[in-house]
């Protein structure tokens, strides 16, 4: 018989924290906190493989679930000696969704499960506290009716308004016993087929757990956070204790260390007399943890013990719930706290000092996309803040938009490229794809743990949270703080890292590596196998670049030195010239400006390797479009609007992508690669530089031995001239199909491949990343992509022709240098697939250097045994 | 020591009819001739092998050539008792080139070499003719000055023109010994570097013909017939013959069939006293062979025993040429002679009916590009015609065009699309290239075996010759018979199958087939393994692929209906719908016209397979785009201007071709692809059609499980209405790189793969058909691409992705149907590719179907072994 059922509590566990995959995230923690000893209530978990089932079987549970559930609750009772839906002494449940990763709030939860009519009387008596008992019934016939039922919360929500209208309460702590007992005859005539049976309820709300994992919001998240669809989630269903009966209960939450900077003291929240729920939905704004000390200082002692456990036993900081009854504290969950990026670098930097954990575990405990958040610009310090409100400095970061009171709004105007502020009074998970869609997000209500806080650390968005003077009136599309007003549109900028809120712009400024950041990374270099370049043509950027550590540069694109104001005038002259001649008189013009520009890059590069590519794009890209500018540069050539538009005419082309350009125009053209390369080498004989002249969109070994000839042919001219020579590297892009499957004959002519992995993308899944926008989005909720593949990297088919290209070129010349320079370069995921095909570097923007320098790391560690073994065959 | 000559003559020869490669086909006939002891004068040839190593070693000999030829050349003195250089009785030699094939007039040739101011006079003794002797000095001069020495032609001719002028002379023949005398010591003093030396002669003329392997005229006409750079020519040294030394000696070509109908008889023309330069270059016109029955009876009946002996011994129709001294016959050359298709055709299957050849043989002898030539329209027999000239009817076939002065224009105009007619007094090798842009050809001088004639049946041109009434005045471009005055660029019509010249267009009818053709092509079914279909999606073009034998339709493209002009405004109602009922709405009114042209193809292929690809363009190929019709359309509709263009710029695409297009506009708009589903069901229902419907330009296996399932409900919901079924397949295009990648994936959805080759190779290559036109032919002539790889399969590349498809979809699914569609289906060098991948059929236009069938049998034969393999593994 399949166990379908695993127990925990009581001090013992059938499942622990291996189990993440058939237990879920949740499920596996309470069991593995009941093993080790720590105060868990009883209760059992439904595996995720009964939600697989569930869905592949049409809704259906498998035939033994019943029985197993009804053998776990006896369990539980007998444990707590009380009698799930009896009269007298009635054992409550709650049931919790809990897939292997956590998705906070987004799915469904079911508390007080049990009660009824009856037992709400049990309850009652054994509390001793009618109000009390009647209170959690109307609150779970609340929860059951919208969460199992489907009603609308609004409509019972009026009942207790009216209610408190009528007799001019102002808060829900003004109603009595009496008042709730009223207030729950009113909802049994709303909702008229509540299920009195406790049995009933139970199944009900493990339906809806199960349900809720295909819920819009659900999928969205894990759309955004790479979660499989077909996991699943497990069912939770545990005794309840309550942190709200009384001045000696409470709840909270806490984290072993500060998430959100990594420091290493008890950081946490809790309020008295409370339910779980009442802290993380931020309607209550709760007390410091360290004030604990002195309100309950027994049970501070025992959390601060539970802590150390935790911390010693996990080697990890973890993130827990706790609640308190009537004086006993029961741990609710524990599981790998969410930090921002900075504090996951301390902590890993820390808990190595600690000898907690090795550097190898520190730098695999780091997501490479997290140091994202860090390499954004900041705020400059100096610049002048015109502070308008102060919130909790709830995820750090720096972020100017505007006013945004909805997430649809936000979410429209980050498609129209207008950076937003989400401004919400608190967020919930509806608002997820505003939040993901908005620069920062800003809440007048909530602490450091409420939604809007986590979700927007999880995201890598900055956050002020729980900026309490601000009025936010989504009605009339206000924001104010006295008389200060902002209107929906308005720019307002947030600094994540003070929770400071500003009006208009502020000056930002670029971010660096030091302290924990820089530690963890050059551990990572230690472990790392891969080479990591920067894609640079500027002094600027190539700066930054071996600011960030880059090894080289993968790509300078040549052509974009074409745009430049005071060029690309001898670059039209060049395209209307009809001879040779013509065309050489005015490249020789642009020769010494490219040869300054190589001269700049290959001094701060200082003896790095340099990859340059040839010109790239179709003719036409370099020409006026408008009507203005085709006037103007008729005129400043002297010759008619007529010519200039017949030449636009003759150049145009259906297909740009797959046209007249890379190296078919050295082909048609060679004096425009003869003189690039003139430039490349010239400038290389002024420095120490080490060039590696790249060809592009190379289709057959033809076009590459004709163009390898033109360019020694072109580079021994100029030692010739000089007196002097230098070592360089002639190669290729493998940006087509033919390129990748024909890459054995190539790689006679080639001394490195660089895989173009955009194009490549576009060519092989013939798709247009300047046209894909209209369907993409649809191909991605349709599960038809599980990426934007311009994003990450399409391994199957992508992929296959990169390993192809990589085996052959290899098996025609064993020491080809292999890299990467398409944006795939700086995608953590894509780096790992790079690591498998066994690219000796990977080239990314310069400041994605670090991410994917950690990534490599990772990525090595992971496959550590392939590599070596490939390095043998190597 | 490598053997680098091969003697023959007098009853021997060292080498034989298959040595080709080695001896050139010239070589190797020669050999094959002397050793059946046919009359050949004796001579040795030089092989291919030392022209390859003469280009690779920097034209160098090999070192033992020097002593091989004079050992050759003292073989030749002893068997002909003449020795070469002597003074009394000087030995004269050709020197000939001589390829793997024919070649014909592209290489040089030297006559008469060997003589000089001494031999001259020795030749002038035996021969006692002293003229003949110094008209064979000045004309060796005139020969050797222009192809060794590279002097101008012009200069020496107008030596001869201003001593006829001089001498009120009219033709060469009133020249005297004595004139000629005058003028080869005139030739001396501008040729003054003339060598007298014959040994350095002989060296000289080798050396041009190797050289004359690379000139451009040689190039193109390798490149037009597909011959490889590399194969190089062997050089023919042979004693020398005279046909011009009295009214006993002649000189003609004969081919043992007719080259023009294949009839069966001694076709030829000769010449009396006359080199056979003569009847080659056309410039004297030449006697019916049958003539020879009366003024040479002896010589005609050796030559008719000839003809018989080397029918049986080459079991095929030859090409001769000989020459007859003295009353001596003897054979210069024989090669299989070049025919016209219809030739072809009617030779195959006559000498299998005599037994001659097998059926496979015949099958395997026509090439099966060369029935295009039968397989283009033919002039209405009805039509009447404005003839104003006769010719001869020198290669079969109609064409209309402008008239065209000079190879040059009718190159031009054929780039512009413009059909053009090429008229010249007499062509030459100089304008291959303009005949072969040209539609037909017209000359004024010239018999059925001049340049024009030859060239023009190989390639498969019409060609009228010889049409000695006209005059062509190249100064004032017109082309004139008595008063008719035509001027260049009028249009003309020539009917290569009577000889007539009309003035204006004629009206054409359809081929059909019939005869020997018929007969062939049915033989070639009984060893063809592929299926053929063709691609059409009109009533009369699927009539016009049955009449041709297609067993099916492979690609019928919806979206040509949808332009229809009653359909297209309901088309672009549909585009401009903004919600799925709008678009609805407007396909309702689409679908029954859909469905009454899938009805009218289906019931014209009776029960054959119909493969039917939904829509395929991105829709703004549907929408006007001139100002005019946007205007137009915007009142049609309705709606205003500006509307329209926002429509048309929302829709717009950078590149097309990789954009919202094929299945992604089934994915994106369902109802399109559903009432395509329906309307193709529906007809299917009221016919006995089998439709298998085809999905485009499908990336993921996803993609196309959702439009199978798509199309598997749309049926089922037509089948239950209807309350009766039929069967079909559902399968998609293979069109992209990574489909091809993912085909063992995407086979678990699909009933069959029809390879879209156009698209394969624009992705695979990234190389867009519209746009390529600007680099492509520079592309063919710097041999980076050996064929243009639209119109041949780039089998190493694009060919990869398609055995890896065929292999893997296979694997997945082992009777999966597997075919092509793209242009490349009609190609025979693309076809063979298809047979040996494994296809079940190729598919092309209706008009290539009997090329398709007769080349699938061809590859059948080539691969039976492979082929058996196959089936036995599947």
């Amino acid at each position: 018989m399949t166990q379908y059922i695993y127990n925990f509590g009581n001090g013992t566990a059938d499942g622990d924290a291996s189990m993440k995959n058939l237990l879920g995230g949740k499920g596996a923690n309470l069991a593995e906190m009941a093993s080790i000893g720590l105060p868990v209530p009883s209760g059992f978990t439904i595996t995720t493989d009964v939600c697989t089932q569930y869905y592949k079987n049409n809704h259906d549970y498998p035939a033994e679930l019943k029985s197993q559930v009804a053998q776990s609750l006896s369990k539980i009772e007998s444990e707590l000696g009380m009698v799930f839906g009896d009269h007298d002494n009635p054992l409550l449940v709650s049931v919790r969704s809990g897939a292997r990763v956590s998705m906070p709030g987004m799915m469904d939860t079911v508390l007080n499960l049990g009660l009824n009519d009856q037992t709400v009387e049990g309850l009652a008596k054994r509390s001793n506290d009618a109000r009390f008992a009647w209170d959690s019934y109307r609150r779970f016939i609340q929860m059951y009716s919208d969460v199992v039922m489907g009603y609308d919360h609004h409509e019972l929500e009026d009942v207790i308004d009216t209610l408190k209208r009528r007799k001019d309460y102002t808060a829900d702590t003004d109603l009595t016993a009496d008042d709730w007992r009223a207030v729950v005859t009113e909802f049994k005539t709303i909702v008229v087929d509540f299920p009195q049976d406790p049995m009933t309820q139970l199944w009900g709300a493990i339906g809806a757990v199960f349900t809720s994992w295909q819920i819009p919001r659900a999928v969205t998240y894990r759309n955004i956070h790479d979660i499989p669809h077909d996991w699943g989630t497990a069912v939770n269903v545990q005794a309840m204790v309550f942190g709200n009966m009384g001045d000696d209960c409470g709840t909270g939450v806490a984290f072993t260390r500060d998430p959100s900077t990594g420091e290493n003291y008890f950081y946490g929240e809790y309020l008295i007399n409370a339910q779980g729920e009442d802290v993380v939905a931020g309607i209550r704004t709760p007390e410091p943890l360290s004030d604990m000390q002195s309100t309950m200082p027994d049970i501070y002692t025992q959390l601060s013990d539970v802590r150390l456990k935790l911390e010693t036993h996990y080697r990890d900081m973890q993130d827990i719930e706790f609640t308190i009854q009537q004086g006993t504290l029961y741990m609710l969950q524990t599981r790998s706290g969410k930090r921002t990026a900075k504090a996951a670098l301390k902590i890993a930097v820390d808990m190595v000092d600690e000898n907690l954990i090795s550097k190898a575990e520190a730098v695999q405990r780091i997501e490479p996309e997290s140091l994202d958040q860090l390499l954004h610009p900041t705020l400059d310090p100096n610049a002048t803040r015109d502070v308008f409100a102060t919130g909790l400095p709830a995820s750090p970061g720096a972020a100017t938009g505007a006013i945004a009171f909805t997430a649809d709004l936000a979410e429209i105007w980050a498609k129209d490229g207008k950076p937003t502020i989400l401004c919400r009074v608190e967020t919930s998970p509806e608002d997820i794809h505003g939040m993901h869609a908005a620069q920062g997000i800003l809440t007048s209500r909530g602490g450091m743990t409420s939604h809007a806080a986590v979700v927007a650390r999880g995201m890598g968005r900055c956050c002020v949270a729980g900026a309490g003077a601000i009025t936010m009136d989504y009605k009339v599309k206000t924001l104010s703080v006295g008389d200060r007003v902002f209107n929906e549109g308005d720019i307002i900028t947030l600094d994540g890292g003070t929770g400071e809120v500003m009006a208009g712009e502020i000056a930002r400024i670029e971010p660096e590596m030091s302290g924990d950041f820089e530690t963890l990374i050059a551990w990572a270099d230690e472990f790392r196998t891969m080479g990591v370049r920067a894609n640079a043509e500027t002094e600027l950027d190539s700066q930054t670049a071996i600011n960030f550590g880059a090894e080289g540069i993968g790509l300078a694109r040549t052509e974009h030195m074409f745009f430049d104001a005071d060029r690309i005038q001898k670059v039209r002259e060049m395209i209307f010239a009809d001879s040779v001649r013509g065309r050489e008189d005015a490249l020789s013009a642009l020769e010494p400006m490219q040869k300054a520009d190589f001269i700049s890059v290959f001094k701060v590069m200082d003896g790095l390797p340099v990859t340059v590519r040839l010109l790239d794009p179709p003719l036409h890209e370099f020409l006026p479009h408008g009507d203005k500018d085709i006037t103007e540069f008729a005129s400043t050539m002297g010759i008619d609007e007529k010519t200039v538009r017949d030449r636009l005419n003759q150049l145009s082309e259906s297909n740009p992508m797959l046209g007249h350009r890379g190296c078919r125009l050295g082909i048609t053209f060679p004096e425009i690669y003869a003189t690039q390369v003139c430039a490349i080498i010239e400038a290389a004989l002024e420095t120490n530089a080490k060039p590696e002249i790249m060809i592009p969109l190379i289709a057959t070994s033809a076009e590459l031995k004709i163009l390898r000839d033109l360019t020694e042919k072109t580079a021994e001219a100029v030692f010739e001239k000089a007196g002097k020579r230098i070592d360089y590297l002639i190669g290729t892009m493998i940006e087509l199909p033919r390129a990748a499957l024909m890459a054995g004959d190539i790689a006679n002519h080639a001394d490195f491949f660089s895989f173009g992995t955009n194009d490549l993308t576009q060519t092989a899944m013939g798709l247009s990343r300047d046209d894909a926008g209209k369907f993409l989005p649809d191909y991605v909720d349709q599960g038809i992509f599980t990426h934007d593949p311009f994003v990450r990297l399409d391994q199957s088919g992508v992929g296959r022709l990169i390993n192809i290209a990589c085996r052959e070129g290899r098996e025609t010349k064993p020491d080809i240098k292999l890299g990467i320079c398409g944006e795939h370069g700086g995608d953590p995921s894509s780096i790992d697939f790079c690591q498998q095909a066994g690219l000796d570097y990977v080239s990314c923007s310069p400041y994605r250097v670090p991410i994917a320098r950690l990534a490599a790391a990772q990525s090595a560690l992971k496959h550590k045994a392939h590599v070596e073994q490939l390095r043998k065959v190597g």
